[in-house]
């Protein structure tokens, strides 16, 4: 373990534990994990070496094993908690060298720990397990039976620690530096990129005490037309009087990541924009009161749909997804979402953004809040005023 | 096509028609991309709607179809050079809610456009199309023929228009503004991610003219014991006085992207160091004088062997890639790269990274040239001293 782990030995000895509990339910001998969150959240090795084959291969009778591009072991080996000799690395020439793949190595170094004709589970809808490579490995071991076993350590992930919680807050404290930065930069005639490196510059210096990390995703930053988008990139067109910016930011604190929406207003807000303001704010606060362990998601995204709708407001997008460590492209867990037929129950230590971003035909606003599940009911994990903000 | 788009119309009619003809080369009478850099490229559309699934119809006889999620339906009908009607969205309840999927709606869409038993080509080593993903359209598609088509386009792109070069030179001069931001920053007693506040806001901040974009991989910025490893975050751990920092970074201009190494010391280089520094731009000077057109790369990276060689080093790593339109989470095109064995011929407008990094056991320097072949040879893409900088 390296001095500055973010979590003790006993910590990541339960969520192996826990792992290898849901192993079991699913009736798998291992399990093949390509998604860098899992990767980080079992082994704490967080780099940016996902982007050639990598896996963390977790079994039953023994520590879990890093395999990935050569050039990566010793970073490996230096920052997280596996073992000097766990940890495997395939030469340069696999990378990126069709017909060769480094998936030619796993195999048989499955076939040595006895897995040859295990049950292999795997996460087809991870992004960094490509089909390409998934159907490689399955050709070289005939004998294993590959069962889809997506997001089931996301679901391990679902209820956070105390430590993690702190994370959480300190990443909630980067966010509000973003979130001011933002703010105090938006102007008539300041360019959108001038705003953007500003925000990046706050979240990333941070603190006195922390700095941040890079985000799962750019900051969302949109004006002018593209108010009316959620994913468009920013310009380097100046903000107008008059205008409008929506922006969607995140904090990250060791890869723990926090999200929030607001929007600002460049002079006087619309008649509309003032109403709307006014019932996304009362959505917020119902659904603060009533979020707390034992409720399920349907229910919070009723009590949204339930106030839009005494102001005629339809809104058939999801409102929320549960929040923790990412890494791009996302910021959401893919595990709990406000919505329709979520039956996810909230539980002590579940952190949930809570987005009810309205896109109507003439009028967008984003005020959202990102927050953490305690034992009596829900509490914000970043401090920004919860209003239009108007500049 | 909008007003602000960055190519004509023209050359997006060009771009398909060499798509077209590599697919009729390869028997393919649609193609589905997943990469969103091959959709960015025949489609002007930029968006971070990739996280979720999304692809972009090409067949022989219509024009292309993009099929994603309804709230970027607006995004890419206001930003790309697509027909409003070939712009086609699948709800939100669809989204990252199994055992529902997305592409249930592209089966029939696919199959009303007469191609349900047509020879598709799909991206299987694509990021962005997961191994589920696939398994679920191949399901719906029963008498259709899925054929891998992965780097079809990547291999178009390779060769850069006059425009795309302008682009290019415009993502090295905000390079050159985050490295210059970076050598300002580095002092003894600041934090690493002080500095890496500063890359981030210079690279978005940009010029007077133009701002920069987010880039597809994170700053690396490593000192202490981190220097001998590539990929690990940043920390907000202080420079240290005869410390080291090995420095990795990028310039995005709507998305193209150009990427350069430098390693900054603080203090007296060592003997050692300075020894690797003059082989390294030796064999830089080497190799911007030998690189041109009709040069295979595995030439290009003889030329780097033969100046390690006579100067007593090994490098097996590969010393090299080809650059272009970037999207997390890498900078590289996936297709050419300096090393033994690859026949890839530069042309007229070969847009390449040479990294002769060097990770000996007690030193590493990371110096390294981004550079566009001309007609008469290769001119770098950033004007960045090229040398160890003492800080």
């Amino acid at each position: 373990m390296p001095t500055d782990a973010p979590f003790s030995a006993a910590e990541y000895a339960g969520r192996l534990a826990r792992t290898r509990a849901r192993m079991a339910e699913a009736g798998l001998d291992l399990l093949l994990l390509s998604d860098p969150c899992n990767i980080y959240y079992l082994s704490g090795y967080d780099g940016w070496s996902f982007y050639t084959p990598q896996l963390l291969v977790v079994a039953h009778d023994r520590p879990p094993v890093w395999f990935g591009r050569e050039m990566d072991v010793f970073g490996v080996r230096t920052t997280s908690s596996l073992r000097s000799q766990d940890v495997v690395g395939y030469p340069d020439r696999l990378v990126q060298s069709p017909p060769d793949h480094p998936f030619d190595e796993l195999a048989p170094l499955l076939a040595d720990m006895g897995q040859g004709g295990a049950r292999i589970g795997v996460e087809k809808d991870s992004y960094y397990l490509t089909a390409g490579g998934l159907e490689r490995l399955a050709g070289r071991l005939p004998s294993a039976t590959i069962i889809d076993a997506s997001r089931l350590v996301n679901w391990v992930r679902f209820v956070k620690s105390p430590a993690e919680i702190a994370l959480m807050r300190q990443a909630g404290e980067l966010l509000a530096k973003s979130m001011t930065a933002a703010f105090e930069a938006i102007a008539p005639g300041v360019r959108e990129s001038d705003v953007v490196a500003a925000i990046y510059a706050a979240q990333i210096s941070g603190t006195d005490a922390f700095g941040g990390l890079y985000t799962s995703s750019p900051a969302f930053v949109m004006s002018g037309p593209r108010i009316a988008t959620p994913h468009l990139p920013w310009t380097d067109a100046p903000l107008v009087r008059g205008g409008q910016v929506n922006l969607e930011l995140m904090g990250n604190r060791r890869r723990y990541q926090v999200t929030m929406g607001r929007t600002v207003v460049l002079g006087e807000p619309s008649r509309e924009l003032r109403r709307l303001e006014a019932i996304v704010c009362e959505a917020i606060e119902a659904v603060l009161a009533f979020a707390k362990p034992g409720v399920a998601c349907e229910e919070v995204e009723l009590v949204l749909r339930g106030v839009l709708k005494r102001n005629g407001i339809e809104k058939t997008s999801r409102c929320g997804y549960s929040l923790g460590i990412a890494y791009p492209p996302t910021g959401g867990e893919l595990t709990a979402s406000f919505r329709a037929g979520d039956k996810t129950v909230l539980e002590v230590g579940s952190t949930m953004h809570f987005l009810p971003a309205i896109w109507s035909a003439d009028e967008s606003l984003i005020i959202s809040e990102p927050f953490v599940v305690t034992a009596t009911g829900a509490e914000c994990l970043a401090d920004v005023p919860r209003r239009l903000i108007v500049r």
